[in-house]
């Protein structure tokens, strides 16, 4: 059992697991993959205090050198679900599962442009991890909608299990796909059921009668990370400690609300984690 | 007039400053005495992402470092009042008055141990700067109370104009004081007066006759800077847009609460100067 496992793995998430490292906790940082996050485009950053005209790419290497000569391992994972045990937390990251007693959110800006019936039959045929879900799905024919080449194994993986699988990648890259993978390069216009179940992906130009629809997210919407998550205007509702809605978990950064600025991500990274110590010191003390 | 004045010269100020230079603003800092920031005496600072093993000294530096290499200016005054004129605000400044449309407070954590008889006998006899209400009391015997040397100057000028001028230093280093200045070493108990103004100072040996005492503080206890500013345990009340109960007025850092952090004074900074541009388009527009 963890202390506290930290989602993300940019400024916020850096500045949280560098505090908690500080005070001694045992952590996992599950920092998904690098290459989403927005700050490696930027191309100048002139507003965060003691760096003077650097890249986004080298400000970001300068935080994972830090973390990284403080002993701070950051994890690829990338979490699917947390699930609030009462007295823990169960984090779900594809095949792996790990256990802790208090959770930082800090996934970054992810701008939920949900598809049309997404949120309608998300658990009822749409998920979010193929690896996890898609056995559900054996000998049926399923989707995958990807934002990224992450897609491109799951789809390869499930071409083994499932009767058909259809591929629409939202990126420009060429995919690599096992012969048994259907490539459409199509927009996705809505995803419908019968009102208890997936049974149909409507595409610009196709109609795919399946089972179930995959949506890999660059980032999953927070909202649908955690049950019972209060948001307000888009972002995790927090307080001035950074706590949210569900005692034990922590928010950060982009997540937690507008200005999207490094700054205030590793600020709000540092109240987050002390608060969790907080929280995690008064738990002890029980 | 200008479109800000940042009060303070710490972290939060500086980030603040940076980001109002980015946006383009007019403003001044005024940044008191650099000597008085606590920062300045961290022998190491780990958990300001981006620089590993840092002191206290060398970080302010880079951050400094990076304000003037933007063309930013730190002003060595310091502000006494603020008065809310409706439509814009008037700093005093000791010898100079400044205007400005908003205020940004960076002032620190002023811990707010007032002396027995202080909030009392504020405004009558009681004053934080010597200069500007010192010649109310021409030949008066007046005390000044000081944490620090800024204090010698004024007594030395008031020396000139009051009956007598008592100095009680809070501070180790011997006062460089002029001959009519009476130096006492002692402990102050308390300030005492006829119930409209001050008469008397309690020293831990001796009784002072005087009409006027002058504290002078490394940091103006905030809520005594401006009007009708609310508090929360001792703190500056903040949104999370770090507004404050007076509209056009912000607070960052220290100031606005626990915990005392450089990152999240600098992550404040950043949104209060946001939020103060945010303010001051809004105004614009009317």
């Amino acid at each position: 059992m963890l202390d506290v496992i930290v989602i993300g793995g940019g400024p916020a998430a850096l500045s949280a697991a560098l505090n908690l490292k500080i005070r001694n906790k045992s952590f996992l940082v599950l920092g998904g993959n690098e290459k989403v996050t927005g700050l490696m485009k930027a191309p100048q950053v002139d507003n965060y205090l003691g760096f003077k005209e650097i890249s986004g790419k080298d400000l970001l290497e300068s935080f994972k050198r830090h973390a990284e000569g403080m002993g701070i391992e950051i994890n690829q994972g990338k979490a699917y679900n947390i699930l609030d045990m009462g007295d823990y937390f169960a984090v779900n990251a594809g095949s792996e599962y790990y256990d802790a007693r208090s959770i930082i959110l800090a996934t970054g800006h992810g701008k939920a442009n949900y598809l049309k019936g997404e949120r309608e039959y998300l658990g009822k045929g749409i998920g979010y991890c193929a690896t996890c879900d898609g056995p559900l799905y054996k000998g049926k024919p399923i989707a995958i909608i990807s934002e990224n080449e992450e897609g491109e194994e799951e789809a390869n993986f499930l071409s083994e299990i499932c009767a058909a699988v259809y591929y629409l990648p939202a990126y420009a890259a060429q995919p690599k796909l096992k012969e048994g993978v259907k490539l459409l390069r199509e927009r996705v216009l809505s995803i419908e059921g019968d009102g208890s179940k997936v049974n149909k992906l409507v595409a610009e130009q196709s109609e795919l009668q399946v089972n179930a629809v995959f949506i890999i997210r660059n980032v999953i919407p927070v909202s649908q990370l955690i049950e019972g998550l209060e948001m307000e205007e888009g972002s995790i509702r927090v307080n001035r400690s950074m706590g949210t809605s569900i005692p034990g978990v922590f928010a950060c950064g982009d997540c937690a609300g507008k200005p999207y600025q490094i700054a205030k991500a590793v600020g709000e990274g540092s109240v987050a984690a002390l608060s969790a110590v907080k929280y995690l010191d008064g738990k002890s003390l029980e």
